[in-house]
């Protein structure tokens, strides 16, 4: 289909408030800021990600003629809004934690100031991005704290929400800190270093196992994993260990063996025995199937030796959290703060900065969230990107946001680390916040 | 991106196998089928969709000179896989249930006929499409259930993984009988009808809130929506009341309000009734805000008078489920049946149809999948939709799928229609599976 630089990916409602704002004139400054509201259960911190897209779309924002002629056909909008349309470009400041930040509930993590009409039409698709990223990347870092070194590869393109979805998550658990994907666009988009081993659909086209494996190692003997349980897992390795002398003599080494069903836990024991003593001690043991970051810390802690996780449909999809609560929220227009007041949504009106200190230790000690320009003790988290529609910083490399990534992890606080967290991280709204959230409720009288 | 139609938008194994067909010479027939092997907790039936998408991605199947020219580059494969891959296409014949077919565990919607690597290439993508609309079509069909009648719109692109599943669950949505999508690329791209209200930051830039509603309902006098509760719900609908006459003598007509939190039973009847005594019965009131089918029917339970609803992030993500447990798997090759034993994972091998037979009272009274071309009792489900890889159907229209849910929905025994289902589905395994099942394991000598 290939309409995610589509004007039209975005919900009506943006089109017929843009058409207001022109119409009564309001066109003045707004700030938005996009944050989460709260974790979801068990999880104690989020890393920020999709920046990298959503200042993209920004930069490259436009209507294309097709999509003019059907707006105008629809009759969704009038003549007053598509002919401001045609020459429709960002032209804002974007305010943002770089990528692979660590960051909390509340805390924003990109501040867009633009003249409103087109501040409030990026909400959707900035929302879209940041969101699905920033929702994998925290997801994955839960599991590369739980693989304790192991390798990690995102399996997840098949049962991933769509094309979009299944490339972005390769990208998003990349720099959360995976080894890599077995999504082979993934590599070319982004460098994401792609990975592959064999199917059980192989392995049956052939009269027997070992032939199905002889096969395979001929036809790709660089990086060799053989898939060993398709009939029964230990005998697989058995064969694989007598199969090894004779791919030896062509030159081939077998990289990995992986188990894909049954009882991981036991059989990587097993099959760890039975290749150490067929002299394949440097062979090493795979595992994929259903796992998740509570299946991988259960089966180290029980000892499995298993040197590296193939996880797929619990990454790509969040499998315990589908969607984060997040929200993009008007803050300030016309130079006044602004707060959304309905039941159970306030926010915290105005500009914000986040200030993070460090401790003794080297670990995160707490955030204040506060005004912008109000100094605090610390580092700002948020800095500009984006100045009037144009990038301001080269954007950092995918290794670069990695590393970034795991630096946050390390400084984590040890309870917030656990799988489920022993406490809640200390966010602290600054005095000068609360003043002004107090002002914004004076400046609109609800009745 | 736009890369949706990339032929790199696959699993590394899948370019890996095919190297090592082409190199042992398997390139036999295989006919591999796309089935489901359990419903989430509480789902009673499942809605096939996505076989449009499907098609059209085995239709237009080819590699790019630019892709081609990466992958020679990339190191994954060698020249005895590139050359072939210029002209590689899918020729294949394929059989599928119609989109919109309501089925259950075990039964493939799709099966795939075409020499092996082909069959063996296009698992990725087809399982990321069929799979997806699948799961959103019946999350939404359950949603259609609950909702006895009223209008439901999606609003969940923003939360949704990604554009492209943005657009694609608003057509899942829609062919499951969802009334249409805040999405607008949805309309353009599927004639999914696009509905739009107006956001809290919309009120929060005017100086008050009935300014602000007037100046929308200026700038859009159709289908105009005023969203009622920035500030306090019932407040907001007596000003309503108050503007309704002077925006009258405008001629314009105020088609319904919308509440987006707080206590939506509640606040619906306090509407209600306030709309009602301002001479405004006319008005429907639309609600919002976290809304998943259980919560629709326990409003509606209640008797809240709620006219339609918003729903989004549990739509467009499957919150309860984010996927299903499918597959793709090989059932024949070279004319022999082939089946997956891994532990936990057994599947039912060769080419299969599904029979499904309507009692007495017009509701299905059971299925039956048997083996392709023995004559069963009742309606075969799965019909031949390409053949040599061009379609033998025109595409059915999207109205005509919706039809085609109504009507499985309508035909749905009454415990399979609750949110929580009172009675599992009987699916037989006709004889005939059952002995070919075991001729398989014969087949192949584990040992």
């Amino acid at each position: 289909m290939g309409q995610d630089k589509s004007f039209l990916l975005t919900d009506l409602y943006q089109l017929a408030m843009m058409q207001a704002y022109f119409k009564a004139g309001e066109t003045g400054t707004a700030v938005f800021e996009f944050f989460v509201r709260k974790l979801p259960d068990t999880w104690g911190f989020l890393v920020a990600a999709g920046l990298e897209q959503a200042l993209d779309f920004l930069e490259t924002l436009h209507v294309s003629e097709a999509e003019l002629d059907w707006l105008e056909r629809s009759g969704h909008v009038g003549p007053s809004l598509t002919s401001r349309l045609r020459d429709f470009r960002f032209t804002g400041d974007v305010h943002a934690m770089p990528e692979g930040t660590v960051f909390f509930p509340h805390e924003p993590i990109l501040r867009v100031t633009a003249p409103l009409p087109q501040a409030q039409y990026v909400e959707t698709r900035l929302i879209n991005l940041l969101h699905f990223q920033t929702l994998i990347a925290s997801k994955a870092a839960r599991m590369v704290l739980a693989a304790k070194g192991r390798t990690l590869i995102d399996f997840g393109l098949r049962r991933a929400h769509g094309a979009e979805a299944g490339l972005l998550a390769a990208r998003a658990a990349y720099l959360a800190g995976f080894d890599g994907s077995a999504n082979v666009q993934a590599e070319r988009a982004f460098g994401v270093p792609a990975f592959g081993t064999m199917a059980h659909s192989f392995v049956h086209c052939f009269a027997d196992e070992t032939l199905a494996f002889e096969q395979f190692a001929r036809a790709r003997p660089e990086n060799l994993v053989l898939l060993i349980d398709t009939y029964d897992t230990e005998a697989g390795a058995r064969k694989v260990v007598a199969l090894a002398p004779r791919l030896r003599e062509m030159g081939i080494t077998i990289g990995a063996v992986r188990l894909d069903s049954g009882d991981l836990g036991a059989l990587s024991v097993s099959v760890r025995q039975i290749l150490d003593s067929g002299g394949l001690r440097a062979v090493r043991i795979l595992a994929s199937g259903g796992l998740d970051e509570a299946e991988i810390s259960r089966l180290l802690r029980n000892g499995a030796p298993i040197d590296g996780f193939g996880v797929g449909t619990s990454l790509t999809t969040s499998s315990d959290a589908a969607a984060l609560d997040c929200a993009y929220k008007l803050q300030e227009y016309a130079g006044l703060p602004r707060r959304k007041r309905s039941t159970g949504k306030a926010t915290w009106p105005g500009r914000k900065q986040v200030w993070r200190s460090i401790g003794p230790d080297g670990r995160i000690a707490g955030d204040t969230i506060s005004v912008d320009g109000e100094p605090r003790e610390g580092t700002p988290l948020l800095q500009q990107v984006m100045r009037a529609g144009e990038r301001v910083l080269p954007p950092p490399s995918l290794d670069e946001i990695r590393a970034t990534t795991a630096s946050g992890l390390e400084r984590l606080p040890e309870p917030l680390r656990r799988l489920t967290p022993g406490a809640h991280f200390p966010v602290e709204i600054a005095p000068a916040l609360v003043a002004l959230a107090q002002e914004a409720d004076r400046i609109v009288n609800p009745t």
